[in-house]
């Protein structure tokens, strides 16, 4: 929270609130016909399938606005949705924000914030077209629904892999969670020193994979170009590992992952070597990386292998072979669900 | 919170907790393609239009435990949105609930609360498609969207009212405020001693409106069987007077509306004189009574006044007369949206 200015929301009230960080936002998609300002939104899909994600982020839990400009915090926000969407080969076109607000958020606080999610809006083609403003006892509250459009018969479940399916994974892994881990010392570091600013030089690129990431649009653009439509998929959130098993559990498979095709940037490698952290396990389990990851069959190998920014990482397997890590050195390893969890 | 068991929510974990919390609801409607278990829900509107609504309910602002069972508490959070899409003259389908919940709430807590919104989605054939558990550090959030189906030229907006129609609105005003006021009042005696139990003889309807209200599907039916399409409506969630000026404001209109006319009952009134307070401004301001306003052309009057549960309370006007109640005195004035809002 900068300071420029603080103009208390009790000046404007919740419609005037409302008005004031909504009416910034244009509706340009055709499947948006009515947005803010009625009981509801008036959307029109035609042929089209809807698909609907919803996420709830608390401040405190999802997020630290010490660390977390709330700029980054709504785009941020928004993207994370957005991975939903792509991630059932869909495009996001709308989204819905709801906010709970404690006392010591001034209108340009939410301004920020707004502009974050006007941002991300603009940058993926979405339209905001409602939302609810509300005061809060306690934190901040962000609650995102995104509504999105898939063709159908091409819209792309988690539970509908093949046996000897080849699972691919866009980008890398394990950056966002270095950025995280980065954060929270320098946050603990300079405790009490306002003005302290920590030197990030040579690690932008996990910070910026923590506090601004991207949704994958490219990746199901690339794809349709391919014409390949992924026999599964879902987005990496809670850690590769946990999603690996979410694929295989429900599509009643086990898999083959081989720990030297698992992507990982420099920055991050770098990172896990001065927190002392085996890297493999970070870039299992780190999670908040919304890369995708999806089957495609054995016979797309020579096309998926072309595709930059894809990695083939191992294959489906039967069931009763169950999910396991092949290390660097051959050893087999059971994969294991250890993300994030903010209920443990 | 009843004392019928504890376990801990961290023995289920996140997936384990939202499968077990929602294993209970099966998909009915024909455009609930797939629920919850993916990055997304899918659903297929077909040649209908998509109603989309959203709202976020945070402990200590929106509702009390104290006096709120659980299980009121979820059939009321789903309702106030199924009456948002009846608002466009739509049908309510699907909801999505995301909880962030504190460390004070065990699964037989959730329970609780699923069962209410489970038995509010039973009753008015809505599907429960996703939704996001998380932890919250305070109090407990509730956001839940609603997703509905409006026939295309027959959903029904609030700008879209005509000078001279007819102001209309279904059941009586007030109640819910009353219930809660009394619910409120019942804390603040009882405070300290927990086995003390509030009587409630006689005062049951205003309870049952502030805790278990209902949502209007009955009004938009009998309207359709009538073959009546309101020019405008909305749901009065905020307060009658409130509503009436979002409708002429909106629709760039003028009203006037008839004290004599607003309908109120009975336990309404006795609790208004308990609480000496004018009766209608409780009914103008109360709020929470998710009863529909809405307008309809000067011709419909003959059906309207036959269609039992509404009542005709005023007309609209040009909106250089501005927006006016006529006392039972024949005193015209300003009506002014005086209603609950939490950021005040």
């Amino acid at each position: 929270m900068e300071n420029k200015g603080r103009t208390e929301i009790s000046t404007l009230g919740e419609f005037g609130l409302i008005k004031h960080l909504t009416e910034q936002f244009e509706l340009k998609n055709e499947s948006s016909i009515k947005g803010v300002g009625d009981d509801a939104a008036i959307l029109d899909y035609k042929d089209k399938q809807v698909l609907v994600t919803t996420d709830l982020l608390l401040e405190g839990v999802h997020f630290d606005l010490t660390y977390c400009p709330l700029m980054h915090l709504g785009y941020k926000s928004a993207i994370v949705n957005f991975s939903d969407i792509y991630a059932m080969n869909g495009q996001p076109k709308q989204i819905t924000v709801s906010l709970g607000i404690s006392k010591r958020f001034c209108i340009e606080d939410l301004e920020e914030l707004y502009a974050g999610i006007r941002l991300a809006c603009k940058q993926y083609g979405v339209d905001m077209v409602g939302g609810d403003t509300s005061a809060s006892l306690t934190g901040l509250a962000i609650s995102i629904t995104c509504i999105g459009e898939g063709e159908k018969g091409k819209v792309v479940c988690r539970n509908t892999a093949k046996n000897t399916d080849l699972f691919c994974v866009s980008g890398d892994l394990g950056a966002a969670y270095m950025g995280l881990l980065l954060l929270e010392r320098e946050k603990n570091i300079f405790k009490g020193d306002e003005n302290a600013q920590p030197d990030f030089a040579g690690k932008e690129y996990i910070i910026e994979r923590q506090l601004k990431p991207e949704a994958r649009k490219d990746i199901i653009e690339l794809l349709a170009k391919n014409n390949i439509v992924p026999t599964a998929m879902m987005d990496v959130s809670d850690g590769l590992s946990s999603e690996l098993l979410h694929i295989c559990k429900q599509s009643g498979l086990g898999c083959r992952v081989y720990e030297d095709r698992i992507p990982i940037d420099y920055q991050t490698a770098v990172m896990a070597e001065e927190f002392n952290m085996n890297l493999t396990t970070a870039a299992l389990n780190g999670g908040e990386d919304y890369e995708l990851l999806f089957t495609v069959p054995l016979s797309a190998n020579d096309i998926v292998q072309n595709i930059p920014g894809i990695k083939v990482i191992g294959h489906t397997t039967d069931e009763s072979l169950g999910c396991r890590l092949i290390t660097r050195q051959g050893d087999e390893i059971e994969l294991k669900a250890q993300g994030w969890n903010s209920l443990k």
